[in-house]
């Protein structure tokens, strides 16, 4: 298991590298979800995402005689624009999978940060086969999304970071894909505020989360439709979804609806640019879906990657 | 003229009310402005501008033997939107003037700050004797949009809040409406930094400031056409254009093109919601209008409401 120790590490090591990103709050989004809620706002990120904070613990793990022979990474694009990011601080070079419908603007990002990529299908072939081939091949480090300790670690220290700010609130909201942000947020929350309430969010079309939890075990969907691209995970992790059970209090899922309608609230109210995947925490506040007797929210605004002609598509 | 007392003054007196915006920094924009810079994100302001400084700061000074019977302001909208907030903090009655062109956007948002609008004809009116108007009328005190040092003082402490984060930087570049921001920037800049290097930007269209700089004396200018719905004031104000010609380095235009790209870049690389009028300072660095030797500058985004149809309509 990651433990607060590991995060305070990961901080410690990722501190020259990521920005402390600001805390914000909007009296208009309070009054209508009727949750003082305070947003960590890792769309400010580099890199557009909460992704870099994991990618740069790992990468920076590396050992020396190890990484002279560059990483590999599959992602649908901010862990790929993050490992690009992160290779660059130790200048090698990065390759990443991504699958061939992942936002143009996230892999334009991505190529900008010296990134080689990859294309698959995400239907048809298995991206993670890909990334182990390429890193076999190449001798390259496999650089994981979600499921390893290290990246775990790293995304843990944005609600470090965040409940810091905000000192004790009744709950912390992030969002739920392959649950590398849920794990990490819910171990530092845990042990900062003892009596907090943590949720998990994810897409009612890509809900494998709250399946698996309510089995009690990993459930695989088949490759879901959101338009969260971020988080179309089919199942949760062998490393986080242990973590999710025992950390977190619920996982509640959210329409596309109300995504898209809270993408251009935030934008709209709150002058932020917030991709789909990176509103599904807010959109559980906003549209009432965390239980009675929660006053005081801190969420994770995960990232701002937004591909602007999905976006038009889905307001319709 | 006012002194970095009154914008001390004034810091301590709206803290209560007013938020410490974020200083945001982008890879993308130092790199491809050549120009390592710190932006204070006023967008991310109550009220989404930072009218909200100087309104309170002036509301907040009203004696309490005035302030009953209500406040007026007029404003192609953020102001508005400041003296409807402002006096809401006093539980009084505001009035608003507002153009008929104004964006809706802050129209709107005005209305849900409880403010009473009253519309003119930008063309054919002059707003200031119909808020007088209204101001004898009812008894109201006029909140004057930029031309007092009340509102000087406190715009200056978006500057005073920014330095104190960048530390030393070679130079400050700030927007020029009526010039009331510049002004209070200006004043706290060099202060706190004496060797600062300040800039005041205006649209190519709306270039009264620049004209009247060269003069040596207040020029007014046609009612301006540009997208800058803030910036549209046709002449320096009688209390900021001594200051700004004291202690401003140049003023320096942008195109109406330069101003559009530049929202545009703000929104897909920086992830933040900038109107025109906001991101004339940044358009002035990224498009290389500075004078050679700047390596470090500190901006204002001054403020995010955003009119989308006004916007998409100068995009073509």
């Amino acid at each position: 298991m990651v433990t607060f120790a590991d995060i305070e590490t990961a901080a410690a090591r990722i501190a020259p590298h990521v920005k402390r990103t600001p805390v914000l709050t909007s009296d208009w989004f309070d009054q209508r979800a009727g949750i003082r809620t305070f947003f960590k706002a890792e769309n400010l990120q580099t890199g557009g995402a909460f992704k870099l904070r994991g990618g740069v613990n790992f990468v920076l793990s590396i050992p020396d005689a190890d990484i002279g022979r560059g990483v590999v990474a599959f992602s649908s694009g901010n862990h790929a624009q993050a490992v690009a990011i992160a290779a660059g601080i130790r200048g090698v070079k990065a390759t990443l999978v991504m699958p061939d419908d992942a936002p143009k603007s996230k892999m334009a990002a991505t190529r900008a940060r010296s990134g080689e990529i990859i294309v698959f299908d995400r239907l048809k072939e298995d991206r993670e086969a890909i990334g182990r081939r390429v890193a076999a091949e190449t001798g390259a480090t496999l650089v994981p999304p979600f499921d390893h300790e290290l990246i775990i670690a790293g995304q843990g220290t944005a609600a470090k970071e965040l409940l810091e700010e905000t000192g004790q609130v009744d709950a912390l909201v992030v969002c739920l894909g392959g649950g590398g942000l849920l794990s990490g947020c819910a171990t530092a929350a845990k042990a900062m505020q003892p009596g907090i309430k943590v949720f998990g969010v994810e897409p009612e079309t890509a809900n494998d989360w709250a399946l698996s939890i309510k089995a009690g075990q990993i459930v695989e969907i088949p490759p879901p439709n959101t338009i969260a691209d971020g988080l179309r995970a089919p199942k949760p992790g062998k490393v986080t979804f242990p973590i999710v059970q025992k950390l977190v209090d619920d996982v509640i899922t959210v329409s596309e609806q109300e995504i898209v309608e809270t993408v251009m609230f935030l934008l709209d109210k709150m002058k932020i640019v917030v991709e789909p995947s990176g509103a599904v925490a807010a959109a559980a506040i906003l549209f009432g879906k965390l239980p009675p007797g929660i006053n005081t929210a801190a969420a994770i605004i995960s990232g701002g990657n937004v591909d602007w002609e999905l976006l038009r598509s889905f307001e319709g």
